[in-house]
């Protein structure tokens, strides 16, 4: 069984190498929300699919065109069908994320949303990261290993090129299926090292992970957390001038992106 | 517009009337962890699908075979590739219900498992539950509407007849990514009414919601939530013995489902 274990493992490996010298083609920028997810349609002229490529009941919605050399395609899981309210957090992020993948078989996922900010950490209203890692802050396990699985640290998809071109802020990204932070939350999110966090990316990164397709986390600062003032009131009050910072942002990464490879990247 | 919609309407009720007066041909039994799992796949005598119905990288796990009338599905999300141990939790569960939905068609889904107890709603250990409503308590989007979003409380499909002829305790179960409980879990849990807390059911609950198939949730009690042992350690301690008793329900809930129709149950 060896041999032939390495050989794919060696097939499976130079299939990687190929793809990461080969232009970068399909892309999948995944917003949890309507108003995030508008201004990059409009942006780059997407079309809403009307044929849709997910199964019948499922209220995911899928932009696409082209820019350049790239198929975008922007998914937004749209609205809850039982309460009207963008369907946000980790369990349709992960499953959007699943059959994008499927469905498309993108290059390379963007996942792009607004987040709340660590000021301790460096970060300001408005800021755009670009996370390094990502990882969960609502999943205690405490069970060994069962704990670590919890947390699911995972590296983002290394992109030194783009940070250096963009000027883009790096910091540590923490996920959880709440708006606001418990202690228990804040603890796992200091032993995060977390300067940003948000409620889908270590889901998108968990699914990309074992679908082997690179993905990239785009967040820009609506709320400072360790600040003075109720996220959900600050959150609110800034979401509309920050999806501003992040449309730009996003149509940047794109234009970097169009004609390189992932090793480019 | 507003005929073709009725029609279409019109045509949906049937399809679903149908189906619950037709017998039940195809299910989906969800399970969790392998240890809860390995007694029911022995039971019937499934035999793990090598042909694999899911893509490359998911390490989720298909048992199958018939049991009289019945195609049984015993679907187990598998060691998480990264950690080696179960993929217990929300995501996990929410992928697995999806793709075995996508794959199978199944005119009903059991999603079993074990889960805490409340004493105080008259949980004991070993007690074999089934739900009669599923939420979520980990999800705190305080913003109107999201709010609602966030607990995603939704009844499980009715079975009275079953609840009659097993003799179950019901009750309402409340979900969440971690073992232990915050005190916001608490106080959200405490709001759900629940008497059983487990990692999965909502998320099944949810995308079975979306994709119109009907599902019902076993759950075996094996940690007194609000007893004086700690969790992880009890859960551990009793996750054998109260196995035992979970596949004997499981057994007792096939055999009642065979050769029924939905509505029946």
């Amino acid at each position: 069984m060896a041999p032939h274990g390495d050989e794919s493992g060696a097939a499976e490996e130079a299939t990687v190498v190929g793809a990461e010298k080969r232009p970068i083609s399909t892309i999948v920028i995944l917003i949890a929300m309507q108003t995030e997810a508008l201004p990059v349609v409009n942006r780059f002229q997407l079309v809403e699919d009307q044929n849709s490529l997910f199964p019948k009941g499922v209220p995911w919605v899928r932009y696409y065109g082209t820019y350049k050399d790239l198929n975008i395609n922007l998914i937004w899981p749209g609205k809850d069908p039982s309460f009207g309210v963008d369907s946000v957090g980790t369990i349709s992020a992960s499953l959007v994320t699943y059959a994008s993948i499927q469905a498309l078989q993108p290059d390379l996922i963007i996942n792009a949303g607004t987040a709340g900010g660590f000021k301790a950490k460096g970060a300001s209203i408005s800021d755009v990261f670009l996370a390094s890692e990502v990882a969960f802050h609502d999943r205690r396990i405490p069970i060994p290993v069962f704990d670590l699985y919890g947390v699911g640290l995972r590296p983002a998809f290394s992109t030194p090129n783009l940070v250096k071109e963009l000027n883009l802020k790096v910091g540590k990204l923490s996920t959880g299926d709440s708006l606001d932070m418990s202690q228990q939350d804040e603890a796992t999110i200091f032993a995060n090292d977390a300067t940003i966090k948000d409620m889908e990316g270590a889901a998108v990164a968990y699914v990309a992970d074992i679908l082997k397709v690179p993905a990239i986390f785009v967040k820009a600062v609506t709320d400072i957390v360790d600040g003075d003032k109720p996220t959900a009131e600050e959150f609110l009050q800034n979401l509309a001038a920050v999806t501003a910072a992040l449309d730009q942002t996003v149509c940047q990464v794109v234009e970097f992106v169009n004609g390189k490879c992932l090793a480019d990247l």
